[in-house]
């Protein structure tokens, strides 16, 4: 199996679940500006699911820059990743339905938790079939960015049962951190997952 | 017509099939966990139907990739395998909705006998064209595993109607055929399929 | 404008015009076989349409890969093509609602109708840039085929007021004359022609 | 990040964009041609939204075809204006609804006017990193087209609050100015824009 494949599919679905979810915004019932209000919180969750969605296809896209051949385990590990960003249109809308609810809130950061995790078992997979030499393995490091959105995912997911608006910020961070890549942010999430996982 | 163009098409539609799913996933109407309740058989329903799909896209992909040239028989057969991959949705959908009734799991079952069906005669199309040298003859042999596949289908449809969890239990372990590729698992398919073909 | 780009992005509307349509067809709302019936005229105008688009994508295929250049018009009579073909999801689902009304079946008609003159006009487009020497023109000939379509099409729209089976008879003549190219077919084609037009 | 894959992710998500608003249009309720009325602003806007979306993805693929490389920022400044033009469907859907109400109008405006911004920053970022013999900018000139457009956005957004219809006109009328490209339309358009600017 050529990578060219396994890139181009992956490049599908990604762009067909970033595109769909925005058939879960139904059109506001009446026509004035008020009627927009309840559409309010779809919009934003819309809007940073794409913006995660987006990342997610930019760093696949690198990783799979990175990776030689694709073995039967690389491809199911894709699948696998796939299948919990295919989740995402699900959580977006629950979360958009009640925005205030700490279960969908946490719901939505577990879906994610669980992509991060299918995103990491990828770049193991690949890792592991490069060699002691991959040049992923080089590239991405000790990776401290994934580990640290891995840990704020789940922290999040944990502090929506004290307030969802805690999750919330958490989920607009991580997106930051990946959005703005420099080192003050980058140190800024060490000392942040230290007072969180302290508390 | 070169083949490139017909992986392309199939891939965009199976990619777009595994993600439209998820449209059917709708939020739950509540906020605290026991929603979610309702929604689980969705849930599992659409975790099967995704891995069944990317068991079909993975071979699907293996298949053309030894094939040669596309003939206008070719195309169309592999038309026809879409046709039936498409309605995979629907029926996903309707077992979702009552997943202890017997006729929409038969027709879940159904549904991938005829994609089965399908498969097999764009595999015999493709080895027919290739004349007495098939590479593909050669690399799938005597296709037990593809066999085996269709006989445990046509039985779920049928042991649906004594009871609809016996026919769940034969489509997990026909993914897990596919999804696990060893020696002992295609052992045990036969001496089951020895089995429920004596029953 | 390089018309891989071209047939990359016409490929993508038709898989997802082609595979959308499942969307349409709603899960039974129960559990027997006869919740399956009121499904059924649905399943029978998707699988229809699934064989139009099926056979677009074949001929668009093929008359794409005898074009050399793609030119601004060319580009706009393709996009036209695809805005009548996207709306066959639309007269589809509404012929699927009430299969006995003549309104809607002739609408299914006008679609497709308007479709086949959208191709019609990418055609000589296409012919019109190639020169006296088309080789577009050499293998399309006098394109009796296509010329047959749009008057069985037309026929097919007008009496669909007689009645609408009459003009479901026809859609399925026409997919038949696609699927089957033989010349017996082609001639009977003609004879029809000859009979309906002067009815 | 070479650029074609680039193009192939924008490629499908514009196509899906421009495929899955036809979802939005419901079969009528009805049998009748009569019934085929409340649906027809639905099918104006799809239409026109339809050419709107047809000219950005031409655009697009002229504009990435000037391109060299690809940066982080050209990458963002990409799925921002995605972002953009995916909300369509949904002011598509709104405007529908209510044809002649202000505010989804005007909405739809805001939409097509923040792609439109959105088209700029991308068109910036990709003349800012060619430098000063910048292919792109030779290409663009001074981009009247492109800021009257904007300009007639804005301009839409604000009147439709005086009357709907006048909007609507000018958004047939921006429409128009990228489908015929000749000299006089774009006289026309400045002559406009004076007097909509004096007004």
């Amino acid at each position: 199996m050529g990578k060219t494949r396994l890139e181009a599919f992956s490049d599908g679905v990604i762009a067909i679940i970033i595109t769909i979810m925005v058939l879960e915004l139904k059109a506001p019932h009446g026509s004035d500006l008020s009627s927009l209000l309840p559409v309010l919180p779809s919009l934003l969750a819309y809007a940073l699911s794409f913006i995660y969605l987006g990342i997610y296809w930019n760093n696949h896209h690198h990783m799979l820059h990175l990776a030689d051949r694709i073995s039967g385990g690389i491809l199911w590990a894709n699948l696998h990743l796939l299948f919990w960003l295919s989740l995402v249109p699900f959580v977006t809308s629950w979360v958009a339905e009640d925005s205030r609810a700490s279960i969908p809130t946490a719901m939505y950061g577990l879906v994610f938790l669980l992509a991060a995790i299918a995103y990491t078992i990828l770049e193991r997979a690949i890792i592991a079939r490069q060699g002691p030499h991959s040049k992923l393995k080089a590239a991405v490091g000790d990776d401290r960015k994934g580990l640290a959105s891995l840990a704020l995912y789940a922290t999040a997911v944990i502090l929506s049962f004290v307030h969802p608006w805690i999750a919330d910020a958490i989920y607009v961070f991580v997106a930051l951190i990946w959005l703005v890549p420099d080192r003050r942010i980058e140190s800024l999430v060490q000392s942040a997952l230290h007072t969180e996982h302290g508390s």
